[in-house]
């Protein structure tokens, strides 16, 4: 038997653009002369389509979708992934579930057993859990079909009372397949692939697992859809980060050799798709963006004119009185090595004019960190007038470290319709940087190894306030992904003084990450859906 | 036997106060000569406590808090609401659980089967369901312990496969006791209490049910607990909005006249709660907002005032050259009548400063909605200095319609830390207002009676590019309250081209509310985290 792997980008709620997508790889896999052809989960719709699945005009329109999928199906079967509703008066609406094609028709409803509510997952808000699971036969083969988190109830990974796979394994099937919409982060596909390495070892059978690809706002789907053999040797790997179509042999066991990638290398890779995705699902082309000479603008700006092409990203230069001349020098390189367009505004009248006016409300209070503000938020207004005017997305360009002690300034730097390297930390921000030059200099050498800077008062250091971001982004790493308190990381080791300092700048900046834009997703903890804490409490230390 | 009912208001995270505030009650309750005292739900901890839950420091927090309340619990027993762990293996890491406390130890508890994680809720991401369910017996009095939801399995309200309350009942208990963190909302009190009431004459048992009171953020609980003979008649009700502590005798049967509020008797008393909890429990005391002239910045103005004292809100006029001189007039009104301080500052100056040097930039293309947003982010940025500099909270003025068809400006007039009267339709704000003049002229009638405008531009009115509010408040219900498709509009009656024009606005707005404060909800359906849109997506009509 044939089986086809279809690798899928689609486009939550557009019907009419994934199912034309989805007729096509099955033509595809027809000619190829494919007996099944395997898409992802929760194809039709879409993932995450989160409260669209609360209209009736969604699930109608996925009713339908499926309806013209199965009339395409002769000659050919198909396992899709789709939201269908509960026809039972008992429990949430609907399931999420695997459907099995063959001759026109559904012929077997694999349904979700697992429903993972932990990081960005709620799917327990729309889906009731199945309870009973069975194989399918196609062909003589018996087929455990199962859906994502259905293979993730594993020792020292995910506790959950019942184990579909255990009961789909009595019924001794010759063949587990697995629909996933499985997101990115850097460490997810190593875990990812140790489990169902795991699976197919343990219950000694070939594995065949089809992700999503593609990006949907902050989610992304990395692709690299897998297959192994009963001993879990890997056989086939699917692309990185685009679409793909392959093919697997029933009893074929020729081993492949796993592709690997660094770190850095998986999160440009994503932040290219991410970037990419959010314009031209949106309808979008061109990027507009603040370029400071320093080192995260500069990354945003060279991912963007890689994402979008130079010709569509508008770098704005807005210099201060506290602006140094290597920055502006820096951040036309950067214009020049990477080709997008470029305009100096200087910033210089306006933030005079703001202080002007609030000088009646201000007399007798020292300059502090609100005339840095207003330069910020000056810059924002500017940004946003280029964006309404001109119809250009305005690109956030803070890293993690900042939006972790709020060393930004709400409705000012932490401004845009995206933030590209919100999930980046800026130790990682380096790497990036050195990444992204790695065949020739697009970043100017001098934007990475200058010591950062906000430039908002005379010889600025980033270090002026806060610790080496060494040391400051192993402390985070403890707060936000590891997920440990204060007294935890003083309990490790770390300086009770820094731990409490950072640990009040952690905590103090809940109330502008909840109004900061969303983020792409890279790391396995990332601020936004995925890390819920609430601004008005007592955070535990 | 003798129950008090205590309905407190909790502090989320802050165990020391809120053991103190549990304390004093036992205390109370025991000089009373109660047998039993019964908090709310989750009264440990607080609720929604959201990923602090995720916290072992915080758990380990409450379980001190447990063995402190535990001690108190001599000739008295207890019932309160915690997170407990889940020792077993399977399942996630705790239980929502209501306990038992009796001579100073913890002999019974229930676990909640019922999770709700719809709207708001996300109680799955935490807690594991319990399938089984036993009632307690104290004192001779056999008692069916449920938490919250346990009681909502009802048709036309809630399916889930099991029902907790009907296996409780199969031990013929003589009384059910019922913990809530329920939230309010102005539909939610009279739904709640038809559910309880309907439970209680089911199964003809007497029904004690306390909720819990107080703000955390958006969420507002409005305290109102109940206690309902076997035949549903009502015998108590606490107090609304506020902390209380009342006794029901057992047996005893009196019917009480039960409470009525109007809708915005209701809002109103709910926004004033949402401010003050907002302040008091951030440890903040003084508040900034933008004072128009217009109905919204009115109206919370008015309830900033009652909330936290008009000496402690400060109101900045920013007249622009649109400003018409009656809305300076209307404003200072509103100050002279509440007393708030205020200060004038014209942003003329600043808003040239802006268009002068984005001149070359904006060469040859025509003035539009570019030149507004700059004036609403030149307010928006001097009331974030003003916040800054002297330390006050900026409330946000939006109201629900606005914010539902993006009739605002990001980072200018959608900035604050807290939005009042965003889950307000305009049209309910003019009732607002009128309650708020209820006993004297607050809101100038002038700000009432004139025709709503942003005043961005030359003698504009909302009514030119907004349809009449009654009828767009109308549509809006039906697309957020109602969760209805455009198309299941038209089919209402709904004109198809203003449908397909509002769903447009609303659809195109989703990114701005992404970046929106957190709102007081005061709906059934406010915009926040109880409604959860793709904003990268295609949407269904």
């Amino acid at each position: 038997m044939k089986i086809a792997l279809a690798q899928l980008n689609y486009h939550i709620g557009n019907f009419e653009a994934n199912t034309a997508k989805i007729l096509k790889s099955i033509a595809d896999a027809k000619k190829d002369q494919a007996d099944l052809i395997v898409f992802a989960e929760l194809a039709i719709g879409g993932y995450p389509a989160k409260d669209l699945l609360r209209s009736t005009v969604f699930l109608d329109s996925c009713e339908q979708a499926i309806d013209t999928i199965a009339e395409a199906c002769t000659d050919i079967a198909c396992i899709i992934g789709a939201p269908i509703r509960n026809t039972s008066q008992k429990g949430k609406s609907l399931f999420n579930a695997a459907l099995f094609i063959e001759n026109g028709a559904v012929t077997h409803i694999a349904k979700k057993g697992l429903l993972p509510d932990y990081d960005v997952f709620d799917e327990y808000r729309y889906f009731e859990p199945a309870i009973d699971f069975s194989c399918l036969t196609f062909k003589g083969i018996k087929i455990a079909l199962t859906i994502c988190e259905d293979l993730w109830n594993m020792e020292n990974i995910n506790s959950y009372v019942i184990n579909p796979i255990d009961m789909l394994a009595e019924e001794n099937p010759s063949l587990i397949i697995n629909i996933a919409a499985s997101p990115f982060s850097y460490t997810h596909f190593e875990e990812r692939k140790k489990i169902l390495i795991k699976q197919a070892q343990t219950y000694k059978l070939p594995l065949l697992y089809v992700n999503q690809v593609g990006a949907h706002t902050d989610i992304i789907f990395d692709g690299r859809s897998l297959v192994f053999n009963e001993q879990g040797e890997q056989l086939l790997e699917l692309a990185a980060f685009q679409e793909d179509l392959q093919y697997y042999e029933v009893g074929d066991s020729v081993a492949a050799t796993p592709v690997d990638f660094s770190e850095i290398a998986l999160i440009h890779q994503a932040l290219v798709l991410g970037l990419r995705d959010y314009f031209s699902k949106s309808g979008f082309k061109k990027a507009v963006l603040g370029l400071s000479g320093g080192l995260d603008s500069a990354i945003v700006a060279a991912l963007a004119c890689e994402a979008l092409g130079a010709e569509n990203v508008f770098a704005v230069l807005m210099p201060s009185i506290y602006s140094s001349d290597h920055s502006i020098k820096d951040a036309l390189d950067l214009v020049k090595n990477t080709g997008c367009k470029h305009q100096i505004i200087p910033i210089k009248d306006v933030a005079n004019a703001f202080e002007h006016i609030l000088a009646p409300t201000f007399q007798g209070l020292a300059a502090d960190t609100t005339e840095e503000n207003i330069q910020a938020r000056t810059r924002g207004t500017l940004l946003m007038a280029i964006s309404n005017k001109m119809g250009y997305i305005l690109l956030n360009t803070s890293n993690k470290s900042e939006a972790a002690v709020g060393y930004g300034t709400l409705y000012g730097d932490m401004a845009g319709a995206i933030s590209v390297i919100g999930d980046v930390y800026k130790t990682q921000a380096f790497a990036l940087a050195r990444y992204i030059n790695r065949e020739r200099e697009i970043i100017p050498v001098n934007t990475i190894v200058k010591p950062p800077s906000a430039e908002l008062r005379p010889d600025q250091k980033d270090s002026d306030s806060l610790p080496e971001y060494e040391v400051l982004d192993a402390l985070l790493h403890g707060f936000i992904e590891n997920e440990k308190s204060g007294s935890e990381l003083v309990a490790l080791g770390y300086n009770p003084a820094l731990v409490q300092r950072i640990a009040r700048l952690v905590n103090n900046a809940e109330f502008k990450r909840f109004q900061c834009p969303p983020i792409l997703r890279v790391s396995p903890k990332a601020f936004g859906a995925g890390r819920t804490i609430p601004l008005v409490a007592k955070y535990p230390f």
